[in-house]
């Protein structure tokens, strides 16, 4: 693609994790530009100054100054921060917005904006027409492709969940449960039964599946890894193995990125990749389906460019081949 | 105590890690002499040969010969191996035997020999006067923990548990899961709503609360690290936060290595100790219970010395005042 | 590139580490299309049967069956094994050959065929028109690159050597020290002041500073990680940093991977990416390098696909833009 | 011994790592009772709330007040706070003082307070008597226990060292190269040729072999794991392998702690024990020394207690006997 027609996308927020990652993806992308990486405290700082893996791959600087001259905008704010940003700033209308806190994932809007909900495997035209993208949440993403299946054809009952999450998804911030020595070989657990996450799940399965009123009993587990979600859920359910796995691959069939395995899944298949991986086991009356994501790839920021794509006309998969970390 | 008075313990399958652990405890035991550490392959090896951190705590060998002058017997075997040992071999009626396998925790029994299980915060009346003891699964000491005061109080439902194990549970088996380049960042399940402890768990469930016909939903996880397990169990209960920790602290009150915490918990608070800590939180109308422990010590070996402790008329603590590895 | 024009490549030992590497890179160089990859104990079987972080990326099968229909072929067996290989197999004469092994670091030959060794920021013009390439060792590249401009400067001294490699250096094979319960957390030595690849490195400096005859005293470790080299060197030098640096900064210019850090660096700058990154420091007398590399990239088929790239006139960087892990 | 003969120990600045490690010692020491743990910012908490894993231990608390109804003070504070607070503090004469910083180690005193550096295997006899102890630093115990026989026998030449140390190293609090997501799986170095450590350790070094003028070149690397110390030091030397061997075992009989192994060695042979392990190796003219300890352990508050133990008149090994983590 010649340069001219690139798309040209401006970050906004990219010193933290996902704003790093979004840098590094789309330096690879073959058919984007970075117009700019805003960030108030780093302006004027090459981009290597705080992703300091960057160093010899661009010469880049963030910038203080904000643009209309680009065809989309990534925020990677914190949670909050979106909404504020976005009442407080002048964005074109032409520019796309693609949004990775969790301020419009239920529906809210700003201004004359409102939010198509980013999960390619559930909506895939819904985004490519639209404009603004409120991109799903880490955990929500790897749950909700564990069960969408299941919701479409109605065959939702209670689930129950374990979700393990690497230290990325925690953010950069320093606190206790971000130390090196504290956190090595510890688990732990948060927000158990409660976590922010469930809302967007719910909404998405009661969209697929009208009525539903089953609880998801969401049990978050601090690992002690950086990178990756491991979601195992559960559920009564009278489908056999073999109607199951089939029920999966018939739903993700043509979505490049999810997919069904035969045999025992492990974290790492999918760590530095967007792919979701998925596996199913019965065992009694229970269906136990496993997915695994990178929080901050599949789970955040290259879900944001799989949604890019979709919304500017590209190949769903462009820039997003990439290679595993597999070890 | 003076050394003709000690306690003469052997101890069968030295060079696995349960051994090892036996033989680490019980140097440091103040009531107890190690008679014998016997291992087939390693005989007339010093054991830190093959215990490398023992280098310049004793000189004492493997041997291949066993010996009947001993008080107390811990078999360190393999599952299945125990049950052929005591078969195959003339072992003193005044022996007391304390037996890590899984071979004898269902009731089983061998020549002469019955077997209680040895779960002391469950029965320590009985495994004072017992001959032979059943020593609890890792897993399942960490999960009954966590549900023995609902099950006494008969208020157990259908219950659902995750439970990540460190690698030292898998043993020092050299196979795929295990090479450090797979396993280390990296999550699995195995067994899932089948491990085989579910076994044992049911049975002391059904024996505290008659008539119990619930599950134990239980998700078992390869965690990536070497030491601990940590367990999560959730079910419906009508139970106030506040009645529930009172049930828990009533329960475990007298017993010195079970405590109950009124703050979050982490695995590593519990790691190279023989405790067991719990916490409870209330969501809704789930009760959640977490429990973890060390799955060399409580849930192996360390509880094999408190077994002996109370079928020796020792305090229950000798020998287990242990310096936890907190970070 | 149109599909025809692609470069055509056949990896031997597809089922190894560097094996696994070199196909997730030709599966997304631009300009290559993999013809085989050969496993005779995999034959069948789908790819990522092996390796299985390829699932939804490709339906390849390993095949037992060698071609000479291809342009390149990389050789990913273990030491000992490319010379037996190639005197054992009809190789075409216009098949340019990659070894990967040490066999052919020395200046060995097989038949007709002789080896250029294949370090780009050496001898990046005599690669370009070589037919067979002997890929450097992974600590041998990272040393190298640390030293080769004083040694073209001549002013290599005694050096000494600090190297720390995480486990994929040491192979998928199970053994003592890539059991995880062992290796998390650990530290070891191996060969110190005796590693095999000292030998690859006295030759090259020895090329490049004639005369050369102080040691390089290397204490080579084993890191509990998994990924990627760091190096420490320093040597007597009466440079000023600043000298130093400009030495290093003109030495390398134009070479694409290889860059020269102004701050502190870090390991995980280039894990997972084909880089090697340098700093300098002057304490005193001595001249500190540090230079940090992925052991199986850069170090190993990283390096291979760079070299492929020059022998066959493509872009030095084609299919080498990975995305670091970087956490 | 009874209780009202055992030693009174003060602890001041019980909120960190090396005070957290003292009360764990001491809590489990037969002959110590801890009077007090000092820590202004946590007074009247219990330990516990500090020291999660110390629950169900024991119900000490913290307190503002100090006392001088002690016999043994330990200073647990940053570098420059002993000092000064032994400046502000009115401490009885009769109070033994043993101080963790790196306050006194070069022969400062403060008021009329001299203090002797407390390495026993250098010099037991000159400890047993002292009033007031300088506890080394952690590398500089690593290092020194690989050398202090060579210094001895007038042998020390020219010494190149690499120390690698685990994250507790570092204290507790919070910053960028303790934070998980960047350590975990990284490795850097940190004042390389120029530790702080160096000067205690040449201090040493000249009085056991005098007119010593040789450098100590000290690499130190930050490992990614929480506990534990790794040496590697070499030089010139004539010494065979098995003179060495012999010069070291000669010079550490009788010294409990610290021991030469004939076999390869690994960190976690040492890990939460107050042990100290060396291995050597000849290669060419050059003598290799690795030694190994714990940081916290033989590198401060283990070998706190074994001062304490010497200048008390107790078994130099009471309250040390530390069950190994060992995986």
């Amino acid at each position: 693609m010649a340069n001219d027609k690139k798309i040209k996308a401006g970050i906004v927020g990219g010193a933290g994790y996902t704003g790093g990652e979004m840098i590094r993806l789309l330096l690879n992308h073959p058919d984007v530009t970075i117009s700019f990486v805003h960030s108030r405290s780093n302006a004027g700082n090459p981009l290597y100054a705080v992703h300091a893996d960057l160093l010899g791959e661009t010469e880049q600087l963030f910038t203080g100054e904000l643009s209309n001259d680009i065809d989309v905008m990534f925020l990677c704010l914190g949670h909050g921060e979106s909404k504020k940003f976005l009442e407080a700033t002048d964005v074109a209308a032409h520019v796309k917005v693609i949004d990775l806190s969790q301020d419009f994932r239920l529906g809210e809007t700003v201004k004359d904006r409102a939010f198509v909900y980013g999960l390619p495997e559930m909506q895939r035209e819904l985004i490519k027409s639209a404009q603004n993208i409120a991109n799903p949440g880490c955990f929500a993403t790897g749950i909700q492709l564990g069960l969408l299946p299941l919701a479409k054809a109605g065959l939702l009952k209670e689930v129950h969940t374990t979700g393990i999450t690497g230290s990325t998804g925690a953010g950069q911030s320093l606190q206790a449960t971000s130390h090196f020595t504290w956190r090595a070989n510890n688990i732990s657990t948060y927000k158990v039964l409660n976590h922010q996450h469930l809302k967007e799940i719910r909404r998405s399965l009661q969209l697929l599946q009208p009525g539903y009123q089953g609880d998801v009993n969401f049990v978050p587990v601090r690992g002690d890894y950086p990178r990756g979600i491991w979601v195992t859920s559960y559920l009564q359910s009278d489908l056999s193995l073999e109607d199951a796995v089939k029920l999966y691959k018939d739903f993700y069939a043509g979505h490049p990125f999810t997919h069904v395995s035969d045999k025992q899944i492990d974290l790492k298949q999918v760590v530095n990749t967007n792919k979701c991986l998925i596996q199913l086991e019965k065992t009694g009356d229970k269906l136990v389906i496993h997915s695994i994501e990178d929080n901050l790839l599949k789970g955040a920021s290259g879900q944001a460019v799989q949604n890019m794509n979709l919304m500017c006309g590209l190949e769903e998969t462009a820039g997003l081949k990439l290679k595993s970390i597999v070890f």
